[in-house]
């Protein structure tokens, strides 16, 4: 408790809950840094695509990029009617949810729940990756550095969200000017640069033809560029008000940053004729380029680290909150929608840190085959939102409706064509992973959703219930011998009257002969019934006993006092009371049968 | 419990437990198999020992064999002797008990134990062995076979010891007879044969000269072929009567069978020049040239691998029997020393069954991996004993006590050297593990003693002890809404009377007005009162109360009764009562805080 204290913080008061409400800059910090951080490695996913089919195919790098600029620009416009739509956070849940019905829904829950695990995992292996490309003697322990670095977000978002909002915010925008000013620097350079484009050395022929498939794949994982372009729509309600102006503003900005500056790697990658590597980014090596090896190379890859962090700490604000949602709807376990007492959803922080981690070490901190899993899961949750709202236009109609419904039509279509893209040409290497978790979480949300309908009927009170009359209660005492803890269970039981019995074993003449001795002294007139147990199992015995009793009257209640010793120490456990573990687990579906532990505290 | 019933047998009565005892025939099938199995790998092991120093060395394994043998006649004198002092069972552990004191009585309990757990290990993988001489393509499967014969051989000694022993007999019989029958005929042809010896083929210089260190080192292997001498001395009681003269003709027996055939094998094996292979043992070479590939050659191996299986089974009798003696000395955990329904130790088999397959796995089925953990702890038990029994001597005095001492000297003696040289020459091939094991577990054993006593301490009723006055008893029942479930604890707490409360933490304004209205309704009377909770802490709040209640009266019980859903499948409970289970961990340590569930049976 008090490591808890200490590393989390004091508890807040409800009341304080309003004030954890961000200003736009302190949201643009958290909201954006999952989107802007793609520019470290969409880029060098196309380049990895292409570079298969030589020299040659790399100046597609450039359309591809502008395509992908393209869907940058339709879905800012498209998320900007939605968040002024659904102020109190449109997500794809809850678009899918008001206009499409449950399943396209709960489709779009476990799509972005997946989405935000591999987020985490891939933000943190690409920052780990942008820290390794620096200091090289760290590749070794990419793993453990991931999850150390998982560790201490978890930590951090514990402690609350306006506290890692303040946290947060002066790293982003430090990460976000050293590469504005790499692009910048390099992109001016550039066009001053006088000689020509060094060919794509080492490489000629290639292994493939460029073909469309091929394209469409480098396609494919550039998309991962504009993954968590979605997260300031869900989560409008922490901005100041006015809620939803302040969104559509911060989502305008972080497009365009997100725009300029992913342009200019592909764009600098190209001129510079950068190809991948296994050990340095494509970011580190245009750092390098630009500016040597000097204190502004060091800075670009300290930005680029921090931003992928953070990064990765924005799914821990969406995560959570999304699993609250479909807790509130019965789809997911009660306690996800639980406040922790510093006003955030800690278990949702918790799980999510755990299956990021996971995550990590089953794809040994690679970002490369971490990508394939990545962007189906955003772009499903994309077109299931962007058809929720061409649904809801059809139907509800309204003020410019049409203008908006060609917005979300254009929208829909576009993310779905990237969705087939994706899902098919990706489709061995990771798509078909995401596409039956997606399934299997549907069945899971309408698992829980039908358990608590199940519990709920069985348990609400109808017209028709009445109050039980009152009933006999039976109080049985099991002992094996007279002591201390038997005495303290006696007199437990008696301070409340009633029917009360204890039951000894008889499984050793001496030893029951000497416990009806001492009883007459220390029983306080309880009476003491002696069982026999011709197979020695008390269990037994004390069981047919309860049953005997059950059956002679089928009303009663039978309450088993059970003396228990409590020893100091948890291991010593192993040293007693195994009968009476033995004892409640024969009992616990017995009905009617109430059991009673009286602890007696050990001090040594 | 149905298929334990399938597995086990039905329950026996306590008074069944007189007509377990062992005629001399099944006696000797039971705790001889542990002894004579050896000759299966003993020679074996010595002669990988010569092999280093090349084919000279060979001729030494007929001393070494000689020496083995007069460690046999050593110990069969000796255990004798043991048997008549000890009726009751005179393991090495009694033994030194009795004359040693306390701590000698542990090491050699401990080493006991471990050696049980060895002989399982160590005759299931030679006995695989034999299995895969014979099939070489099962040899890949060697561990798991391993396993599922450990699993069967618990299984059957849980059914009980007689039903073991007559299970047993028959091949006990039958594969002391093929071995006899090999002996017999490789010896009787070994003798008219005219050929000279073959040399020992492939062998020229050897890889290390023939020192004296290398003998010892084989002779310390070859005293693997003498554990299990000591099985027969400890289960005395468990011979018809007269028990002690029964036991000590059967120990005669034993010995002149082991005696005889690891001298033949020995014996057969210098004379044919066969040298170890890694997939073949010995006696199955020995096998096929004396027999050739026809029928008598498979008896001889299956005859080999029964023995050796039954050489573990004798384990089962042994280590749950010492456990048992050790729990009633308070040295073990109580249950050991429980009699299981069908009269055996039930908790000592699975533990022993468990680590011999944890053994076996961990050295990957491998017999000479596992040989050097064997004999230093049976011979350090022996020297125990034998010390043992020379201190009584010297005390007691008696009838021919110098002629007694003088055996048991001879003995202790013998044994003390042989267990000097098994530490010393196999001490980093594993020697070094088992004496560290023993100090562990002499540390448990005191462990466990120290802790019982002190729960004695506390627990017992002393003079000045007085029965507990009457005391108040508050009633507590904490509910989040009303419903089935909360009606049923109400109902339960009020079959007994007393001072009984409701307690709601105000979280949510509705719903606990709702609450209240309904409370109006079921509560039956029982007075509802709603704690505030500014920090959502429905945990904390309720605590609080109970604490302030404490403080109030601090000298009431309160217990607190617990509405609990309890749902129709286990994995349910992850939707449920997490509540409950903190309630309950922040309760455990309270003193005069009871708690009791009240369990509300969900059906689907």
């Amino acid at each position: 408790m008090i490591l808890k204290r200490w590393l989390v913080g004091d508890p807040l008061k409800t009341a304080q809950a309003a004030d954890q409400r961000l200003s736009k800059t302190l949201a643009l910090a958290i909201f954006s840094s999952n989107n802007i951080s793609s520019v470290a490695y969409a880029t060098e996913e196309i380049l990895l695509v292409l570079v298969l089919a030589g020299a040659a195919a790399i100046a597609w790098s450039i359309p591809v990029s502008l395509a992908i600029l393209f869907l940058v620009l339709v879905l800012t416009i498209s998320y900007r009617q939605i968040i002024y739509e659904y102020p109190e956070g449109g997500g794809a849940y809850t678009v899918a949810k008001a206009n499409l019905g449950e399943l396209p829904s709960l489709a779009a829950a476990g799509a972005l729940m997946i989405s935000y695990v591999v987020t985490v995992a891939v933000s943190i292996a690409a920052g780990i990756a942008a820290l390794t490309s620096a200091i090289p003697s760290l590749f070794a322990h990419r793993e453990a550095l991931g999850l150390v670095t998982i560790l201490f977000i978890v930590i951090m978002n514990l402690r609350g969200v306006r506290e890692s909002g303040q946290f947060f915010s002066i790293p982003t925008y430090f990460a976000i000017g050293v590469l504005s000013l790499l692009v910048v620097v390099g992109v001016v350079r550039s066009l001053y640069d006088s000689k020509p484009v060094p060919p794509a050395m080492g490489l000629n022929g290639g292994l493939e033809p460029i073909t469309l498939f091929l394209i469409l794949r480098s396609f494919a994982v550039g998309c991962s560029a504009v993954t968590g372009m979605e997260v300031i729509s869900n989560g409008v309600k922490a901005f100041r008000a006015p809620e939803s102006k302040n969104a559509a503003t911060t989502m305008i900005w972080m497009s365009i940053i997100l725009g300029s500056l992913f342009m200019g790697v592909s764009w600098l990658a190209y001129h510079y004729g950068v190809l991948p590597k296994a050990d340095e980014t494509v970011v580190s090596q245009l750092a390098r380029l630009t500016f040597g090896n000097g204190a502004a190379y060091y800075a670009v890859q300290i930005g680029t680290m921090i931003l992928l962090i953070l990064a990765a700490n924005s799914a821990f604000a969406g995560f959570p909150h999304l699993a609250s949602i479909l807790a509130r709807d019965g789809f997911m376990p009660h306690q996800m929608a639980t406040f922790g007492d510093r006003l955030v959803f800690s278990n949702g922080i918790v799980i999510l840190g755990f299956f990021a981690c996971l995550l990590l070490v089953l794809f040994q901190g690679d970002t490369h085959a971490l990508i394939p899993l990545y962007a189906i899961g955003v772009f499903l949750s994309f077109t299931i939102s962007q058809s929720g709202m061409v649904h809801s236009w059809l139907r509800r109609k309204g003020k410019h409706w049409r203008e908006k419904l060609l917005v979300n039509g254009v929208g829909a279509f576009t993310t779905g064509v990237a969705t087939i893209i994706i899902a098919t040409t990706k489709f061995w290497d990771g798509s078909w992973i995401v596409l039956f978790l997606v399934m299997l979480l549907i069945m899971m949300f309408r698992g829980i959703r039908s358990h608590y309908k199940a519990v709920k009927e069985q348990i609400t009170l109808t017209r028709d219930s009445r109050p039980p009359r009152p009933r006999h209660n039976l109080i049985l005492i099991p002992i094996s011998g007279v002591n201390r803890s038997v005495v303290r269970a006696v007199d437990y039981a008696r301070s409340r009257g009633g029917d009360i019995k204890a039951l000894l074993v008889d499984v050793n003449k001496e030893e029951t002969a000497l416990a009806e001795i001492q009883w007459a002294q220390w029983g306080c007139g309880v009476p003491l019934i002696v069982l026999p147990s011709p197979y020695r199992s008390i269990l037994g015995s004390i069981m047919d006993f309860i049953e005997e009793q059950r059956q002679k009257d089928p009303d009663c209640w039978i309450t088993v006092v059970l003396p228990e010793i409590l020893p100091a120490r948890w291991w010593q456990n192993i040293l007693h009371n195994q009968r009476a573990l033995m004892l409640k687990a024969s009992l616990l579906f017995k009905d009617r049968v109430v059991l009673t532990d009286v602890p007696y505290h050990l001090t040594r």
